[in-house]
């Protein structure tokens, strides 16, 4: 038994994490766009990274470093530090270690950046800016904000875990990225603070875990940025922990920011779930489910508010998945319009669909009627607006 | 040494087909929506269908039928027959049987729908209207009209075949599809007719390899629709044949109608060739340029008319195939725009690349650096008219 109360702060929630932000003017509109997540003990880390092949600098730099404590983060919106090669690794040690000069206590540091692709990192500006941090804040909303790049609002959560004999320990975490539509550009980043006294290799098989299901189950497009990471941080400072709470912290705290990324979708006005059961096994699930959150004719049938489910089994067909029209099944919610090979749209049908099309928020839910596979893939509409946010993206 | 001259015609170029079109009023509108193949002698066929596990009830039809001749082919548009379960193999059955009685030269007929899925053949329609076919006529450009359903321009091409020795036969082909953005929804149907005296096995060798360079160069977004086909018909008049004159003939009428399907692509104002080479093989190098015409993000950038070779990069680092920045080049035609692991911009060299989007169709040419693999694919952009036509194209 345990509870999970919400909590302020975001990732200062946790005991010992200090956070803040501060201008490099980077956008040039003087606006925060560099920020750092410090903590007053070394703690243990554990990551996922885009497996995209260009991964970025600050990637490399991170991974190069193996296994190792850190207690600082610098992150930096504007500018990816990607496609920059061996300069770009440079400029992030060489940037670290002046940082280090002015503030003594950063041990270890790393980097995480998000922005345009291809342009060298603005080093003098950024370590300008960070010179000016101060340590001892916790503003965690203020450097959610920071990495801010195509997001219309910052991304923060945190819990504070109780445990049955009263003792408890927080989990926080702050993100970026409007990225449902297209995590390959607008880079998804997460980093997720913790005082629990959780050991390493559960760190790493938590996080690996609840990844499949929130971070990539809106991995819409197939494509993945060269920046993306989730970053999870502990210090240990509390003392506490039992795995089971921990565990379901973290997994709530992960959706809430995925579903988040979604419902900031670029240009997106709907959240909809892609429920695929009856698959042959969770693999195939998948498959389909991520299908259908790709798809753009079903994305264009979203924002059209139109319940063309022909399009939807037409899209499990092509996944390639195991499928069968005879045992299909299609509902939008509990609308039920296509039944193991029967067509069920009546008039009243229709519009009872259409219906449910017109909310914010709504499930796609097909039975393969196979086996017992199962997953869920979360997407949003495209519209208009998508295409002129991308088309306008970097000039 | 042969010749090919263009010819006019299309389908009825080849001696011995016949071609037409009525309506029976699917579209509401009095125009033609059903249409004919019909050969005076049996043919031969070659056949590649749509990989989507939802095939629609005419594919099936025609798979059920095992080797076999024809001599005639009935189309009709807003209409896919698909998901409509045995009632829709059934449906196709009674039709052609009944049309026979009014046509008793007709012999083993197939049929071929493009449309809305998950609605019943309208089967008494079809019928009236194929009643009043007139089998003598050659009038293949009312056939290729009559057959579209996005499309804004219909799709047809002729060569006639000349050899040395002066002795001739003919390629002709209709074909449907603005299908370049969504192969998904806008089925893409072709029909190639010949009078050459090609033997079964060549047929299908030839038609299977040069379908991979054309219309699944083409294949954008990895969907296919549960009506795709392309059918070849081959009638042997002209007692005429050479392998590699057919073979050309066969990739240029191909190649021209995937390209003409690109430049038609739903609300598309550009095409553009996705040439990846250095690739580790030619698989890798079809898997990068397909991710390529593809992306959403690149879409939206040729839209924009922005060179953001970043997002090319990107692109080819979430295709999963073997590369590496330090050995990577892109360039927009002639205009080398990074250079292995340098990014080459100046506002001279931007500009130029800029200047290169704003035509009708360019080149983005991708050098892995790695082995000798090489393929081209084929995209368009994407912008607001693709959102209007298919937010809004089963309404």
């Amino acid at each position: 038994m345990y509870s999970l109360l919400s909590v302020k702060n975001g990732i200062c929630a946790s005991d010992g994490f200090f956070a803040g932000a501060k201008s490099a003017n980077l956008r040039g509109n003087g606006k925060d766009d560099v920020a750092f997540i410090y903590s007053d003990i070394m703690c243990d880390t554990a990551f996922v990274f885009t497996t995209n092949k260009m991964e970025a600098a600050p990637i490399k730099h991170t991974k190069n470093k193996g296994e190792f404590q850190t207690n600082f983060v610098l992150m930096n919106a504007k500018n990816a530090n990607a496609m920059t090669g061996k300069k770009g690794i440079e400029d992030i040690d060489s940037l670290l270690s002046q940082l280090q000069i002015k503030f003594p206590q950063i041990n270890t540091p790393i980097m995480s950046s998000t922005g345009v692709i291809g342009v060298e990192l603005p080093k003098e500006k950024i370590l300008e800016a960070a010179n000016q941090f101060d340590l001892t804040q916790k503003n965690s909303t203020d450097a959610a904000k920071a990495i801010m790049t195509t997001d219309s609002y910052h991304k923060e959560i945190a819990f504070k875990v109780i445990l049955e004999d009263g003792s408890f320990f927080h989990i926080g975490a702050i993100a970026k990225g409007a990225g449902m539509i297209n995590p390959a550009m607008a880079t998804m980043l997460c980093f997720i603070t913790t005082d629990a006294n959780i050991d390493k290799s559960d760190m790493e098989e938590l996080l690996k875990k609840h990844v499949e299901n929130t971070f990539n189950a809106i991995s819409v497009d197939g494509d993945t940025s060269t920046n993306d990471t989730v970053i999870l941080l502990s210090n240990k400072k509390s003392g506490v922990y039992q795995k089971d709470a921990f565990s379901d912290a973290l997994y709530r705290v992960m959706e809430h920011l995925s579903l988040e990324m979604v419902r900031d979708g670029e240009g997106a006005k709907k959240l909809v779930g892609f429920e695929v059961k009856g698959a042959k096994n969770d693999e195939e699930a998948q498959k389909a489910a991520k299908k259908l959150s790709d798809s753009l004719l079903v994305k264009t049938a979203i924002f059209g508010e139109d319940p063309n489910w022909g399009r939807i089994a037409s899209t499990i067909g092509a996944s390639g998945v195991e499928s069968d029209e005879s045992l299909l099944s299609i509902a939008y919610d509990d609308v039920v319009v296509y039944d193991k090979g029967k067509n069920l749209f009546t008039l009243e049908i229709e519009n009872k669909a259409a219906k449910i099309m017109q909310q914010d928020s709504f499930n796609v839910i097909c039975d393969l009627g196979i086996g017992n596979g199962y997953f869920k893939s979360y997407g949003c509409d495209l519209g208009y607006d998508y295409v002129k946010i991308n088309a306008d993206y970097r000039t």
